[in-house]
């Protein structure tokens, strides 16, 4: 594939007339050709004008439809692995088999929202049936399910170049439940970018989709996305980044005329609590399990944990010097961008003020992305008076809190903002011994944890990526896993429909064999006593 | 039961120290006795702190414990309907029959919600089994559910003193969603709003809940409502009524420091389209159901039809000269308030000047509450020069559009913002013909009708009352029916939890019962292979 440095509206190339950008190898600090070209207003309506003609029609594809154009991504993107993760490592400088198994991941989710789609319960159809003899009114037949929303303009991230990108979590979930996708791309990234957006294109081309199923537009700065958010024919947002940018969305999402959805996945700093039981028991392999989640993809994780909760007791200063130890032994970093290492370094600066003790190996020599790990030490009270110390840092930093008892991490646990994930390691007698602490972190996270590290996250239907603002701006809702797809989409309800005029998923003979609540109870049956 | 004209606070009574103001008979003009005070800022804050203290103990109650108190409540709401309907009757002018039948409304629609939370499903759980040996790497043990949010405020409305007002559907699904409630009263029927209180707070302490569970706010202005939306306990709020209103609350649930859901249903204009089928064979029976829906309730129903599209034809001047008829033989109506009977004659008079043609009986002596019906007739020309023609008059008033074929029909429907309700009156054949229609009507309306009249909003599990802005602030929810508890639940995964710490409903044995999705697969079947 070539990289041709324009936005892709509707399967055809932008113009090469806006503000140009290159993206920058982090390893070297050196630009990386092509020019990129910024969008110009004229194509954010253009593209937005092909969603919403393609919304017409594929609102009512079938599930197998959408499935085959979902698999024949699948397909394509895993056919280009390699060449994905060749770009990839140039741009982000994350290692080669890490962006071989996200783009299995990125995959793998969208075969996932195949067999939802394919499948079709998910549209959660409920039948009630007339009662014409009910007295004093009889009920009119209502049968109802959920349908798309239309255009959703999704931003991408930064730190999973393919699985929360340009055809990650949100785009699949987007286009199986039947909404057309505008991609901004992230600047980071844009050489990938556009090698998947070509996938996604060709991909629709294949199965005969409307070709305003998918565009992708480029920018060096902030007015695409916002003319994006901003365009009457956007009907939902997706984003997962900073807490920053993710809240100016929310903003002139709500600030619209029809004001829309904006669903935002703004990180955290996802707390661990250690238990007496497990400091007791295995401190060294503690300090070595959060070493590793702290410092995987170089700290760039919305789930990693950026603060630790550890009591005072015998084995603390056992797992402080063996954390310590790996810190001070870890090799040096590369971030995604210059931005993200000026931040990370400035952040570490404002903690060191802040009375926090640091462990940090000299930055390694190289580009403007070179960073340290750092383990940063403080105790409960210094915590509590500076409440700037529970704040994400993006980079491989994580803050540990020496706490006296456990009255304070309850104290501490309640003092809480939202956040994706809380993790306890413990026993099973610690965690018995912690129905209160639970009770809380349920309260402030979208996952609680317990002995697992939180940088993992599994993409099933039980997941939920999501919490509490600031953690994102509707807990009510999550980017990953297969419960993603109800962000786009909404109840329509059907009165007093002859049979050929619904959705098949409500017509009495049931023809997708789906799961339906029928008067009340769930089926998969037909409707019974239906002629 | 004796009227305070206090706020109940936690099952407390309020201050007689704020702002007064009095409940007005609309038949009359005259105020009604006693006074009414309005709630402090501080009552606001006790109320939330009092909510939030009996969040922590009410969100792990049993499914059985809520239907009990819904059912309490309930039953004590039947068992007061003639004290009930009397003073509602003096404050909204409503007749006694509608009445009763709201406050059997109101209770059949607690008793819905126990029967869901008793039942137990609702809360959508999920289980993903751990998978040791997974290559590359294992599965972890995923499980979520539904969990409630938090302090919900609630704003009663004035046009359904009893079914959307303080024991209303949103605070039963509130309740059972396990979320305590703190009302601000309608000003309009503040009498009726204690009285329903103090069945709320009664029936808490009978059941041995905790009293922060509920508190009813007065107000004579806009303070109460804004300190409660603003504030940092209140975590979603819940607003039948105006446009205007409803975008208020919008505006500074999405300002907050931690921005939180607001649902808004905002009621809309609820087209109905007459197909040429039905004018040909039932002109006159349109007539009279137009009619009878229009001026339900004397016109103040959310789904009032507002907007009728009449084709040219034979018989369409029979249907105008019936609906003519019956709107000059109406008798007068009393409107619930002097502010929406003076919002109705000044929408009368503007669009008297924007060249509609109306018919509308003399008006009738009485208060400043007295209002007539009001038929206006346009041509679609004219309908499409003046955009204000399509916005809600609340009041006994409809407007009919002549329209010359399909292609008019088809044209006002893309022309159309967002509705609760959209109807299609015609034959089968009419439908059959009617795809497009359908298709654009699906996208417009929340609930889309053939052949009924949309003011009866059946409580069911299919139905859904909300629709694109600005008939509702997210149209993925609904504030009627069974999937209205939806809006007040967010997803709570854990992660490798022993089954001692997991709740009920996720344990491997599934107690309770309920539907579970386990690895894929819908079921009330235990785990397999768990010890």
């Amino acid at each position: 594939m070539q990289i041709s440095g324009v936005s892709l509206i509707a399967g055809r190339a932008g113009e090469k007339t806006g503000p140009q950008f290159a993206a920058l190898n982090p390893t070297t600090g050196e630009a990386l050709g092509p020019a990129f070209f910024s969008a110009s207003e004229q194509e954010v309506t253009l593209a937005l004008e092909a969603a919403q003609m393609a919304f017409v029609a594929w609102r009512r594809s079938s599930g197998a439809e959408r499935a085959r154009l979902l698999h024949t991504i699948a397909d394509r993107l895993d056919a280009a692995a390699g060449e994905l993760a060749a770009r990839a490592q140039l741009e982000t400088a994350l290692p080669e088999a890490r962006l071989k198994g996200e783009t299995q991941r990125t995959s793998n989710q969208l075969r996932m929202f195949a067999r939802v789609v394919e499948e079709g319960s998910w549209v959660e159809a409920r039948i009630d049936s007339a009662l014409p003899d009910r007295k004093p009114l009889p009920r009119p037949d209502l049968r109802s399910m959920l349908q798309p929303l239309g255009p959703v303009v999704v931003f991408g991230a930064s730190n999973f170049p393919l699985a929360f990108s340009v055809a990650g979590g949100d785009t699949a979930s987007a286009l199986a439940a039947g909404c057309p996708v505008v991609v901004k791309a992230h600047p980071a990234h844009p050489g990938t970018s556009e090698l998947v957006g070509q996938i996604l294109s060709e991909s629709i081309k294949g199965c005969g989709a409307p070709n305003g199923l998918f565009s992708l537009l480029f920018d060096s700065g902030f007015a695409v996305g916002q003319a994006l958010v901003e365009h009457p024919l956007t009907q939902a947002v997706a984003f997962t980044g900073s807490r920053r940018g993710g809240r100016a969305l929310m903003d002139i999402a709500a600030r619209r005329p029809h004001p829309i959805p904006c669903f935002a996945e703004m990180g955290s700093t996802n707390p661990i609590f250690v238990l007496p039981g497990a400091l007791a028991t295995r401190a060294m392999e503690i300090a070595s399990g959060l070493y590793g989640s702290f410092t995987l993809g170089a700290g760039q994780f919305c789930t990693k944990p950026g603060m630790v909760f550890v009591p005072n007791g015998k084995q603390t200063q056992d797992l402080l010097a063996e954390l310590r130890r790996l810190t001070q032994q870890s090799a040096g970093f590369t971030l995604l961008t210059p931005a993200i290492a000026a931040n990370y370094r400035r952040s570490l600066q404002e903690r060191a003020l802040s009375g926090s003790q640091a462990t940090e190996p000299t930055a390694p020599a190289g580009s403007l992305c070179s960073a340290a790990a750092a383990l940063l030490e403080t105790d409960f009270d210094t915590f509590l008076q500076q409440p700037g110390l529970s704040e994400e840092v993006f980079g491989p930093a994580t803050l540990l809190i020496r706490c006296d008892g456990r009255e304070a991490m309850l104290r501490a646990a309640e003092g809480l903002e939202g956040h994706l994930t809380a993790t306890l390691l413990g026993t099973e007698e610690d965690l018995a011994a912690s129905a209160d602490l639970i009770a809380v972190l349920e309260r402030k996270a979208g996952r609680v944890l317990f002995n697992g590290y939180p940088t993992g996250v599994e993409v099933c239907d039980a997941m939920v990526h999501g919490g509490p603002y600031p953690a994102s701006s509707d807990r009510r809702f999550t980017s990953v896993g297969t419960r993603a797809i109800l962000r786009f989409a909404r109840p329509v309800c059907y009165q007093g429909f002859p049979q050929a005029s619904l959705p098949e998923e409500l017509r009495d003979e049931n023809p997708r064999g789906i799961l339906r609540m029928v008067d009340g109870i769930t089926t998969q049956d037909p409707l019974k006593g239906s002629a």
